[in-house]
């Protein structure tokens, strides 16, 4: 211990005692104090230190909570053995030293062909000055004091139960919470047992997939929202896309299809800003009406925005069958990093939900629910949402006023609502080249192509002389942004 | 605005231009002020209210921010559209009103036979006064200070970055931690990149599926994670149960079912305690690498806990070939509502992986990955494992103390490690009228037979006089109900 006490400094920085508990430690960890040996009294120690009795037995106390040595009564202080302790080596140079291990295996070469991307850090990425991403959001109003006192306040009670798991569907709090807001904003009626909390609508359609079964055929339109057509291309239920007009998925062509469950967005297609209209409606509820297993998966996903006119309700809201799969999410609303959507079942699904689901674990953390709910309950949601919806409104308004002087050429559509607003060559047109010429700006924007669904997308390319419709998010940029990106755009279209 | 000047009082709780705000607020929602009304200037409102402008100017501004009232050039302020508005209504009555309107619809009576359990909160539970839960740890000693430490440092700084979406795999930074306690802890040999963090165990298996594709045949011994077998023999996968003898699950067995798959826990097998010799582990990879699509699914999970003897290393750690998917969850090391846990693919199942699931986005908040993460870097989870193993220890040993006397009647196994150990009957006994007695004293305990797989538990039932198998936990309990606990049992047993 002659070390300790050339180092021990009456410190500002660390109280005596951590001193001593850390050197003793880092001698157990380094291999010097060995197994079973003896540590010194704390009345002795206390004295070659010049320290007081107290400080080393809180030093003592500290090692032998975290198992470094243990006590053996009229014996005194001994190390214990040392392979029974973690020594989490998390020195940063310990990182090369895996990748090294990691290579002196029998890794098989031909696993990473190179230039495929396997998702490497290191990937080439292009970056864009200004990206026109129709799902980015703005973070800059984030109400990140109220969340961070809500997070606060959440932790302030060491509320123990928040750390167990909760129930499989999400808390009971935050379900009636998502119940009544859903009622109060989309005219949702559910109880609150319908409703399910997960980890992202990913996840929800993953565990959808389980609760209508296997055997299921769903439709799209195209183009649609491309990653729910993936999660349901990719393992069990078979796909198709059926023909939509003007007032969206069309229910002669979901019927020549076969389908049993029609994927849909009736408040504001993705990405064609098509709002269904209540003739529409009343046609695909009649169809899923008229067999067994025939359901409507509504996909909300952002009515929140609307800057003209009355809110358009949902189309759960106007389904007397339960024949509608109403899922929604606080990514757009709040933020993509929140990790909570929701699912409203019919109560007919929610029987399959019990038996075939019920013992998956929520995905959702109780601490992050309560935060959640805390921040809808407090208002702060609404006050967020109403702000939002204002700020969004002006940098639609001023995209709109900004892309005039190419209304002579281009038609516009989707304007007053959501987050992306899309262009229309009067004239026949290629997508690709606008999108390239345009990356050469250092803008990005969106062909429509890049939104269909694979199957019909050779189709679409091999239709020539198609007019290009491009989509434009505004979300994510500022006033400048959308000035200064659609002015280098009117350079080439 | 009369009720406004009387109710307005120079509070100590809340500013005057919030009680502005909030008064007219509530007037646009209560439409007592209605849509396209101009409010009085700020000067003339603070004259009549005596109150200074510039409070006035902030109410003003605040409903401005909010979307409640708009500022027309040269004219003043109107109240915006209330349609345009959320109003959403929090108010505790309206559950009634949803409930209410939920009743009214026409929800089929047979969707909910009465007694079947729904899941419905009123559901009846019964209460035991001691409960020897395997599955349940101590959360008392948990450093609620620190985790609320890191969490407020981690929103303390504004850090947008954390409220996008993050990488579908899980943070890189989080990753490369885990990846460094994993070689350190477990031997475990991968690199960040072979690492995808998920909101749980049961999530990372339902993607484990999607990555192994749906031809596959699963197989687990018998009784086994019965969680996991639920998962698997849910949807796609086939699963089958094979032999197990005090090694482990036996590898003829395993041909014999002509298994693609198997999913073991070498270190401490659920529930028997079984540890997996080197002997029976190297004939379990040499097994795997007979044929292209075999795989060893090792579920690591409750190998922090041990209280003797040196640590057994993972499967994984002895793999050359890439055949082993390591599965580790921080559920029981730090609390189940953390939900995330972590799985290590091969480099051939992370090709699949990047090919059928990258799309996948992450089911865990950036926000809790940089909280787990600096858990873990600053030393604080090294720290809490310590405390934790230490703590669980004497449980442990208080419990096999006062189990003693039933040991002429009973046999001990699965001691020494974990949370839970076994009682097996010496001669033929009824676990279940064993755990019905316990009951009827308070106590609950677990059979064997409640953690076997569903095939295989009508035969174990028709085996007349097989010994009674008892699981007992102890992590969930303290000293002085570990001691009333098996005092009830010793008057039973």
């Amino acid at each position: 211990m002659n070390d300790l006490a050339v180092h021990l400094t009456d410190g500002k920085d660390k109280h005596l005692y951590e001193q001593i508990y850390e050197y003793i430690r880092d001698e157990i960890k380094g291999g010097k104090l060995l197994d079973g040996e003896k540590l010194p009294s704390t009345r002795s120690l206390a004295e070659y230190l010049q320290v007081s009795r107290s400080t080393v037995e809180l030093a003592y106390d500290q090692l032998l909570s975290e198992g470094y040595i243990e006590s053996i009564p009229y014996k005194g202080y001994y190390i214990c053995r040392a392979e029974e302790l973690y020594q989490l080596c998390l020195d940063p140079k310990m990182a090369g030293g895996i990748e090294r291990i990691f290579e002196g295996r029998s890794m098989p070469e031909a696993a990473f062909p190179v230039g495929q991307s396997v998702g490497w850090e290191v990937q080439e990425k292009k970056n864009y000055e200004i990206d026109f991403s129709p799902n980015a959001i703005d973070m800059n109003a984030f109400p990140f004091g109220t969340w961070r006192r809500i997070t606060r306040e959440t932790l302030n009670d060491d509320r123990k139960e928040l750390f167990f798991l909760g129930e499989p569907k999400g808390d009971a709090g935050l379900r009636l919470t998502i119940c009544r807001y859903l009622h109060s904003s989309r005219g949702v009626n559910a109880s609150p047992e319908q409703i399910i909390v997960g980890a992202g609508n990913d996840y929800l359609l993953l565990l959808l997939q389980h609760i209508l079964g296997k055997e299921i055929c769903v439709a799209f339109e195209n183009p649609s929202y491309r990653r729910a057509w993936r999660i349901f291309s990719s393992f069990a239920a078979k796909t198709v896309t059926v023909a939509s007009d003007g007032n969206g998925m069309r229910v002669d062509s979901l019927r020549e299809a076969g389908a049993d469950v029609a994927y849909c967005m009736p408040s504001r297609q993705y990405p064609t800003g098509t709002v269904m209209p209540i003739g529409r409606r009343m046609e695909l509820l009649k169809w899923a009406k008229e067999a067994e297993q025939r359901y409507l998966i509504e996909d909300d996903y952002d009515s929140e925005f609307r800057y003209r006119g009355k809110p358009i309700p949902s189309l759960q809201a106007s389904d007397r069958e339960g024949r509608v799969i109403y899922v929604g999410t606080f990514s757009k609303s709040i933020a993509p990093a929140i990790r909570i959507s929701f699912m409203v079942l019919p109560p007919k699904l929610l029987v399959q939900y019990e038996k075939n689901c019920a013992f998956f674990s929520s995905t959702v953390s109780r601490i992050d629910q309560t935060i959640l709910d805390e921040f809808i309950r407090s208002g702060a949601f609404e006050r967020h949402l109403n702000k939002m919806r204002k700020l969004y409104k002006e940098k639609h308004d001023l995209l709109l006023e900004e892309l005039r002087p190419l209304l002579t050429k281009y038609r516009l559509s989707g304007e007053y609502a959501g987050l992306h607003v899309l262009l229309t060559s009067c004239a026949a047109s290629e997508e690709e080249a606008l999108v390239r010429m345009a990356a050469q700006r250092g803008v990005r924007i969106y062909g429509m192509e890049e939104t269909a669904l694979s199957p019909l997308e050779k189709r679409y390319k091999r239709h020539e002389g198609r007019p290009a419709t491009l989509i434009l998010g505004y979300g994510g940029l500022d006033g400048k942004a959308i000035r200064e990106g659609v002015r280098r755009l009117r350079e080439i279209l």
